[in-house]
């Protein structure tokens, strides 16, 4: 978005954090932001106001405590406190912040599942086959019958999982599925996160009171020789690493179950976007390499939306035992989600939209790394899901790429805001799912000129190229 | 549910609780138990098998951790390791628990809505409407506008709180809200909580490290006067006191308020089914009497169903902006109920909902207090909400009542189940708002057999007579 006047007095004795805090309040105040609003990086806010990036900082920390502002790993930084932006029409899905003045924001962010794949006829049908069943008079503890059924159905065919609808569990989507898990393993668990990684699950498991412990990942996924000692449980992303987007070469996926069962902890397998590969098939789940060590947990947000904010769960039975146990008196996830997915599946509609999910994103991806390969840039990650990355050698480089991109009103991740306690590395980790086609070529057209002006990583390519065998 | 044979041999040498937990185990095994089976109290198993009821406990306390059966409080325990019970046709809600051998268990626990009320028709449309919009790409902080707004008049017609959208967030229920309230206070906080309560709430506060604190409740409802100090909460249900029934006084609303200010805790204000009165208007809520220290927290789950999974909260800026970071990298509440809901509401199918639901659950209250009036036992509980309680005098008339309908293949809560650290009083809790008409008289006249061989409690009705001007 474009910054109003942050007005700093050099000269008036107040520390020009404290004055740089009250001029983002002020102008909160004033309505020149929005909620949603997306806030400079601290950097890109020195850097525009000629001041240290110390004191943009401390200025984001303070409001950030007076809950004026919230950052969103991976995202960015929000107004949160202000008055709201105008409401949409009835039921209008949330969208992405708007830049302001006409100029609409393209977000490239990972993450967004595709809706140019999805017959809206299938939607409405299944929304209207979710109201077939009167409501229900009492909460549920494992799930819908019917979804559990849809979930164990769209696990063998799409995943190779044989399992059962008793042995699957509904959840309430990943980030409260980890939380669930976390919350049955002792105060000060130690489990141990992929770094780069998903900074909401480490987030959630921090909050459960667990430390969370980086691991690196390189182009076979988790290093699994990295782990440390006296593990209470493992969070990974076996099928598409997230975000660099390897897959967790056979030979590591053989070393983690032994080291979990010599170890006895929990693998908690994350499969969040595991239907979705474009070349090779993926390999078999941890899951069903390992079910006596594996919680295995997918989601509806990839492959339909988060509208529907389900996902599930297929554990070992002791785990699965203590999830019901805390569920019998806590929260449970709510059904309507579920009724519209196994409405989906029931008809045939959901595998119609895998495939052409495929299919389109297939497609997205191939036009997403011809437009960064022309620039000479590299591209990592695995034909699948819904991003790749493009690395930048240094952290200079990530944020001019990320200012030449604001400039042109296009938003994209930044691979240093992936790391679980700093920088991993850099560069731009692009979502290639979520725009409709015209945005999508705007925003890679931006990304083409931004990267152009940008020195590739030729550490990265050599790198990828090493790892060409990745099995 | 009828009990498969459970062979003890006392000749043994294994001690009789071994014995039992296999013996339960193996009819699980073999399938003459199903998950969702309804297992007998501890003590009406005892008295069954001739054995004391310290083996049936520690039976069930094995049974418990090994992950077989679950205690639901206030609903007893449960199978939930078995195989499943047969699935029903797609879609279809959960059922409680049934009886086996043809024999239709009645539910007359609290808890559950009304769906005689709800206009099939103004049901279907809501969930066409909820498929008007694509699927979002980003899950939502807050919740959607139109929800959110229709939340806002939803208070401001039906409970009188002048508020705005902007002020509302979208939860995923109370039980989960109050987790996320618990989240934000320090770990080993102080909540006093009703008692007898709520226990999912109890429990959720337990298992977000916070120590709960129980204070009685008499005929004005929560005791303030009996609160301990150095509290950081208070949870209560001031509308309709869970379970008993009463209405927080007006003096006493007061006094917690001023209580709350110069001990500087958070007051969290449970109107789980504030909507429902039959007689006199409800008192203005204590978010209207304080929005500086109270958390008001409203569910969709009584009024129309626990299938759309959602909420709300309304809570002084600072506890709002708390919940925000956290959601900023937590799980957020699910959608799809919440369109749900917002269509219910933007055209008129709501309101008309609630004025249907009133005068129904207002004609089966009346039947249902005439029905226990007429055995000589007394109720107690405000004419609102969707159950009442018939006090008995000790734990031999609950459990004998209890068997009694239990003989009938009709369930209901029990009194002393309510109890945080111990029973506080015993008693049925009849929840007249879910089953259908039939099986409501049906219910009613099993409990009219029951309550006819039991002793009436005379030191409730005269406690009952006492506060007969609440306010």
């Amino acid at each position: 978005m474009d910054l109003p006047p942050l007005p700093l007095d050099r000269t008036s004795g107040l520390p020009l954090a404290v004055q740089l805090a009250d001029a983002v309040r002020g102008a909160a105040a004033a309505g020149s932001f929005r909620r949603g609003d997306r806030l400079p990086s601290t950097r890109a806010l020195a850097a525009t106001l000629g001041v240290s990036r110390t004191v943009t900082a401390a200025a984001y920390d303070q409001l950030l405590a007076e809950g004026w502002i919230a950052a969103r790993h991976g995202a960015g930084t929000f107004v949160v406190g202000a008055p709201d932006a105008p409401p949409g029409p009835a039921a209008t899905p949330a969208r992405p912040p708007t830049a302001p003045a006409g100029t609409a924001t393209t977000s490239l962010e990972p993450g967004s599942p595709c809706t140019e794949a999805l017959d809206p006829a299938a939607w409405r049908r299944a929304w209207r086959a979710g109201a077939d069943a009167l409501p229900a008079l009492l909460a549920d503890d494992v799930g819908l019958p019917a979804y559990r059924a849809a979930v164990a159905d769209q696990l063998l065919r799409h995943r190779g999982l044989v399992t059962g609808p008793d042995a699957v569990l509904a959840t309430a989507g990943t980030t409260a599925a980890v939380a669930e898990l976390a919350a049955l393993l002792p105060r000060g668990a130690r489990v141990a996160v992929e770094d780069p990684g998903y900074q909401r699950v480490a987030a959630a498991l921090r909050r459960a009171g667990t430390t969370v412990l980086p691991v690196p990942v390189d182009d076979e996924g988790l290093v699994v020789d990295a782990l440390p000692d006296r593990l209470d449980a493992v969070y990974c992303t076996p099928a598409h690493q997230y975000p660099l987007g390897a897959r967790l070469s056979a030979r590591r996926r053989l070393a983690l179950v032994q080291r979990a069962r010599a170890g006895r902890f929990l693998v908690i397998e994350d499969d969040y976007d595991g239907e979705l590969r474009y070349d090779v098939a993926p390999l078999p789940l941890l899951a069903a390499l390992a079910p006596d060590v594996v919680a295995h947990l997918g989601t509806t947000s990839k492959v339909l939306s988060p509208t529907l904010g389900v996902g599930w769960l297929v554990a070992p039975p002791a785990v699965r035992a203590g999830l019901l146990v805390a569920r019998a008196s806590g929260a449970r996830p709510a059904e309507a989600g579920q009724r519209v997915f196994a409405a989906m599946a029931a008809h045939g509609d959901l595998a119609r939209h895998l495939r052409r999910l495929r299919r389109v994103l297939g497609e997205r991806r191939a036009e997403t790394v011809a437009a960064i390969r022309a620039t000479g840039h590299e591209v990592r990650g695995d034909a699948a899901g819904g991003h790749v990355v493009a690395p930048l050698p240094d952290a200079a480089g990530e944020i001019a790429v990320a200012e030449a991109l604001a400039a042109r009103s296009v938003t994209v991740g930044l691979l240093s805001s992936y790391g679980l306690t700093g920088p991993t590395g850099y560069g731009v980790v692009v979502g290639y799912a979520g725009p409709d086609r015209p945005a999508l070529r705007r925003g890679l057209a931006a990304l083409q000129e931004a990267l152009a002006g940008a020195t590739a990583d030729v550490t990265q390519r050599a790198a990828i190229s090493h790892s060409a065998q990745p099995v």
